[in-house]
């Protein structure tokens, strides 16, 4: 099959080619994840959030990749993303290097990115990369597959288009927080702030599909509203959702809240500012409303939607959140090169 | 306590805030360390000097902290703290990861510098940060402390105000240097040059209340003499000075000449023109009137004011304080981390 | 002996003041290699590369430099030298640290070049260094030489003037390739291209003497001829060449076809836009010309004088050639730390 013909099969079509030998190979969207994977990837995270307390085991965690080489290409900057992919190639033992700078490659010698990427692909075992245009991750991945020397690719962001790592992150930290209450399936979850534009919340969003009897809330300002395509998948794959411009009356119903910043860097002219996004700030005195075993999110970066003073309360999850981001991607990595077992197996 | 009333307290009363279960955790400021710290990390990295010598002991070294993770966070450029800070930390099986420039921080929407650095501390197991603001490392040691999951931050520099491991690299080439003739007590000390601007200068002058005996010598042009605060600090601790002009005068009399060149980066309009710093120069002449077991010293870079023609000679130490200040890094390090025990025993 | 008197030094005299105890010590230029030398790095390559292949033998080669640190300084951009480099400290189990970047470097404070390598030097066991002043390697080689601690210097590239390792992947691919065709001795290969500005054709060219019965063939527009200077060091050298404008005719003649771009950064005033360079452009047709053993070469970055349908041609080795630069760099790093026996010993 030529690129052409495979840029235009649907996200479903192309999941077998990211596959290879029934195991995940490439990690390119968020489409590729079903249930079963997303549960085996976080109980695989939680156990080597475990394994990882003891000084024996994180030697052990440390020999499961020794001697393989990640090459973290970045184009956008993205320093958290990087740290968080960087520190788990590490826990694995994996050495990294890195391009953080398109002025310091070739291109400037009028290679093609395809090439760039290719000879970068050489001298590692897996690139993980962002990049800013759509799709030049999957392309990419496609190019490898019909090399002599393929190597897997990880998305770590193109764009406005995907992350799915992040997604993977958000899934994991509401995955550990309700597993002493029966999982994610039948929680309710407030998605608030900027729906319109965060690739986050939209990737969480289409996710949820993968679980029962979840309901989500749209707490947005009417500017910023979750957009219909969304709406319309998730009537489709039958998830409930509500949408409302009151977060206070929402904050007591549900069991998450999943708070962003708005996105001004995508403004066209201006328009964030015509915006009053302080109806959509989690006020401190919300904590009140908010139930016990309630969890606050956030993707961070955050601003004044999340008060520093919330940080202290229990049900403040974010900054674990963090934490979880480094863990899942752990967990993935180690999925990709199939020392899964070996990690169940300690 | 909060931060406000935190920052009001005197060096010696944050001491404690500093230290965990009675060993030092976060490194901040010159004023933490007393005699006994400071006999115990020269005597520390002379033993791990010698361990490194064999290939055994190198791997012996290695194995220690295999699987923690540092930081290096340089808003600021340095490269050759940079670089001292790195080696140390693979010395003692430390992987890095590296920020070295600010455009690519997630500062850009928004975030603060404390949930810039308290998402990097979710990461590792330590963070070593040069920072241009006066007492930001502080702020971070404390915000860290008060969160669920600190980790230890070493002050790699923070603007003119604190550079603690460079005074402890000075302090530890006069103690090796010294190491047969009775060690640092009673030695005669020469600060050669810009004495007002330069850091490295003022923060040894501090350390040497904590020695008996000592006498300095500040040889500078009359604009760039110590400053009074020095000179009422050391009064106050009985440490003896006396104030010159003439070099070739000093020379015979110290055991230790420390060179420093003019900083002119802190002109305010390019005053340092205007003064003869030719005098200030350590000529080649000089070395016949230098006692026979006296020391060179400069903390590097060095311009004119040391001809690289001295660089041959057996008394020129400098060089060896470059290394100095890596292997006094790596004793620091497995200070914080409690290995030093391992160490004495090996 | 001094710098001035030393940099008057043939490249033969040079030879032995980068060796140590009959070993190569500093990697500085092509004409240090001779025939043994070649051969050897060719086999040792080949034998690491067989090694890698199991995860025990990827394992031993981790440990032979265990413990250590290789500095990677890159005044200049080149990533993909860079990247080979590093991976190829990673496999032996080096540490590797990084600048790839002079502003961050303390020049900035009036420090000499030489100050400022040496400094690095002090904190690692090897300096792999692209720089574009010529001669500068050579220099820093000869200065820490004359150091209390010397370490080995590899020139990764000094402006147009050399690029030893370069030389040495090319001879590796053509090694490698030929190896069940009785070797180099007697090969025919083209150089097509911009043989004038071209770096890498120039050192390949020069190490041709090392080899029995090879003939070159010259292709390249009138305007962009190999220099004479080289054409009468292979008569001196009796290396048989003749120069042609017809890559067509050329082609069926030859072992091997070595492609190069256009090297229009080096324009005085836009001449390569006067130039049609399609007629040294690899048209796929050409395939079908050329013979079933032969190989086609290119030392990337590509243009239009490659199309990447030759890709998927059998004979195409140039992704190979760029894997042979990182496994002959793993051999070159291994003999100057004098591991190679080690590895035999496997």
């Amino acid at each position: 099959m030529d690129w052409e013909s495979f840029k235009r099969l649907r996200g479903s079509q192309k999941k077998a080619f990211f596959m290879r030998d029934g195991n995940i190979y490439h990690v390119i969207m968020a489409q590729q994840f079903d249930r079963g994977f997303l549960d085996e990837i976080c109980n695989l995270a939680t156990r080597i959030r475990q394994i990882a307390k003891s000084n024996e085991g994180t030697r052990f965690l440390l020999s499961l990749l020794q001697g393989r080489r990640a090459m973290l290409y970045f184009v956008q900057p993205s320093t958290r993303t990087f740290l968080s992919f960087m520190s788990a190639c590490q826990i694995l033992g994996m050495q990294c290097s890195e391009v953080r700078d398109t002025s310091t490659s070739s291109e400037v010698k009028g290679e093609t990115p395809e090439d760039t990427v290719r000879t970068f692909s050489s001298y590692v075992d897996l690139i993980i990369m962002r990049y800013p245009e759509p799709g030049f991750a999957e392309r990419i991945a496609f190019l490898l597959n019909n090399s002599g020397r393929p190597v897997p690719v990880i998305n770590a962001g193109s764009g406005r288009d995907q992350h799915p790592t992040q997604a993977l992150l958000d899934i994991y930290t509401l995955h550990r927080s309700f597993e002493d209450q029966g999982g994610i399936d039948g929680k309710k979850i407030a998605l608030v702030g900027d729906l319109k534009r965060g690739r986050t919340v939209r990737s969480l969003a289409y996710l949820m599909k993968n679980y029962e009897g979840v309901k989500l809330y749209f707490v947005s300002p009417p500017e910023l509203r979750m957009e219909d395509d969304l709406k319309e998948y998730l009537r489709e794959h039958e998830v409930e959702f509500e949408e409302s411009e009151d977060l206070a009356e929402v904050i007591p119903q549900v069991d998450a809240v999943y708070m962003t910043r708005i996105q001004d860097e995508y403004d066209l002219e201006g328009e964030s500012k015509r915006i009053d996004y302080s109806r959509f700030h989690f006020k401190v005195e919300y904590l009140q409303l908010l139930k016990p075993n309630a969890i606050i999110m956030h993707p961070l970066p955050r601003r004044q939607e999340l008060p520093t003073e919330i940080d202290q309360d229990r049900r403040a999850v974010y900054w674990r959140q963090v934490r979880n981001g480094m863990w899942v991607r752990v967990a993935l990595i180690a999925k990709i090169f199939r020392v899964g077992g070996e990690i169940w197996h300690y």
